[in-house]
């Protein structure tokens, strides 16, 4: 099996339609999606995607009511790593006269959501498979501390030990006499990895389309150019080798360290206030003036992408098109 | 001179006209308020905010044409810190046949934006002054890095400091026979001293309608109590000991350190993804259920309510009341 043409996101291209259907025009799977949030799934559906994956747990009634909702515009799937969840699924789409696709979310040390591989998640399909108002859709296996690993053996080794697992339960599976239609996982930073294993079908990376300053201390590098910058101005430069940039933690996130300085290495961001940002020259001095607008490179793209409402999109100097973040804040 | 009753925000009050509104109801200065960009500005007159100090610099002529185009429904007042942005300021209302009123930033140790004071910062004062299209609206001089110093001595000796040398530029200021309208500045965390060094006349601290567990660490804390949550749902349980919430970066801002989780000491929000929060329960493994909601408290407000468009009123359980963040994103 090669890797399937979904295109997911644990990234922030799922805030965008617009992009979307680009990714789509260019790809065999004419239409699928990944998203973390019913609210997201809606703006996917209400935009036209027809087939959507929730790659997250949704634990709440009135969500999932949300979700058995779309079934009339989309193909609905979502993930599940607890009986109790498959049971409360199984009662909203029956009260709601329709199927929802459920996956099984296994762990593989990615050490967040998930239930073990092997038996547990075998015990976990057949139990959707017997629930009348459920299809067994397969298993989502994403090794998430495993995409910024920064030497490519020890992201080899990881995604080695999550297709050996993941194989080992697609097996179990089968003896239970259940197919996984999709077998998912994948990030930017270990996805060639997951396509080389032979156990994937689907591969979920989404932040390779804007990348960010995090992935590239990744060794070697993804292979894709920064895309995403936030634009932002000198605002004051009252001593000599500082200056006063207008974003700060309202405008970027930091959560995976302070954002770089595009095209000049002579300049650090060192500090971060809600709307400022402490530049440090280490050349001279004089080379930067109030008013200069400078291009961060975010420390991490998809919380930065989530605090805009619009996307600039520029070829040269020139704005070429503008995308609406239609998902930004979707959060529940 | 006492503090007046501006309610200004570095804070997260800026973003919501309702909250504002309350605010000025009970205070003798009936609709002054402050922002931090010409978009929270434009919010704040749109939402009948009379009088509005952008305490902060702007350096771009098409952002000051935006506040110029305000006078016509508010006061408008802005800060600077160099003689280029006076001369481009006095040029933009010039060109919208308005006048504004600047006041000069000085720097107080915060470190960030600010001339030097004295001779400078009465420099400076002359030139607006003397710039036709300019009304010279005093000083502001808000010490940032105090805010979370953690003794009461150090944010005291910080304050005294700033304080001294805002009173020897207003001084210097008057003997160029100007007057400074409004010294300004303070936050949640110091601003007792402000108020106590009967120099400031205006207090700007905004994080005490909500507080955050970093203004928390300050030793006293700031004597109000903790009013913003965001509420979350535990979304997976699958071993012992360990839960996943349903609120990462997206939803809570790390900037200034993890969220707590209010009420439950024996709860640890232990690390966060861009949709999860990892728990780590250090009490009895079984005390916490999938489906169960817990409120987080915030590490940093501001940047938390930046991410959201609506506020929720709760009394006890029930909710009160939605208010829009009508200022949410609104960064330029």
């Amino acid at each position: 099996m090669g890797p399937d043409s979904r295109e997911a996101s644990f990234e922030p291209v799922h805030d965008l339609i617009d992009i979307r259907h680009r990714q789509a025009e260019r790809r065999a799977h004419p239409d699928g999606q990944c998203a973390q949030k019913p609210a997201e799934a809606e703006v996917l559906a209400w935009g036209g995607v027809s087939d959507i994956l929730v790659s997250n747990e949704v634990v709440s009634s009135r969500k999932l009511a949300r979700l058995a909702a779309l079934t009339n515009m989309s193909k609905i799937s979502i993930c599940a790593d607890s009986a109790i969840v498959v049971d409360q699924i199984e009662a909203v789409a029956e009260s709601s006269a329709t199927r929802l696709t459920v996956l099984v979310e296994i762990d593989v040390s990615g050490g967040r959501c998930g239930v073990e591989p092997g038996e547990p998640a075998t015990a976990l399909s057949v139990r959707i498979a017997r629930s009348r108002h459920l299809v067994f859709g397969g298993l989502q296996s994403y090794q998430g501390r495993a995409q910024h690993l920064r030497t490519e053996q020890e992201r080899r080794d990881a995604i080695g030990q999550a297709a050996a697992r993941t194989a080992d339960t697609v097996a179990a599976i089968r003896r239970q006499k259940l197919e996984c239609a999709i077998i998912g996982g994948a990030g930017t930073g270990t996805f060639a990895h997951e396509a080389a294993s032979g156990v994937y079908n689907e591969l979920q990376a989404g932040s390779y389309a804007f990348m960010d300053a995090d992935y590239a201390r990744n060794r070697p590098a993804p292979d894709f150019e920064q895309s995403l910058f936030v634009l932002s101005t000198v605002m004051s430069a009252a001593r000599p080798g500082i200056a006063v940039l207008d974003c700060g933690h309202k405008g970027i996130a930091i959560d995976s360290g302070l954002p770089l300085v595009h095209a000049r290495q002579d300049i650090d961001y060192a500090g971060a206030s809600d709307e400022h940002g402490s530049l440090i020259l280490r050349s001279d001095p004089g080379s930067l003036a109030i008013g200069e607008t400078l291009r961060l490179v975010p420390g991490h793209c998809d919380p930065t992408v989530d605090r805009y409402d619009w996307y600039v999109g520029m070829s040269g100097k020139r704005v070429e098109c503008v995308f609406p973040v239609a998902a930004r804040g979707m959060m529940q």
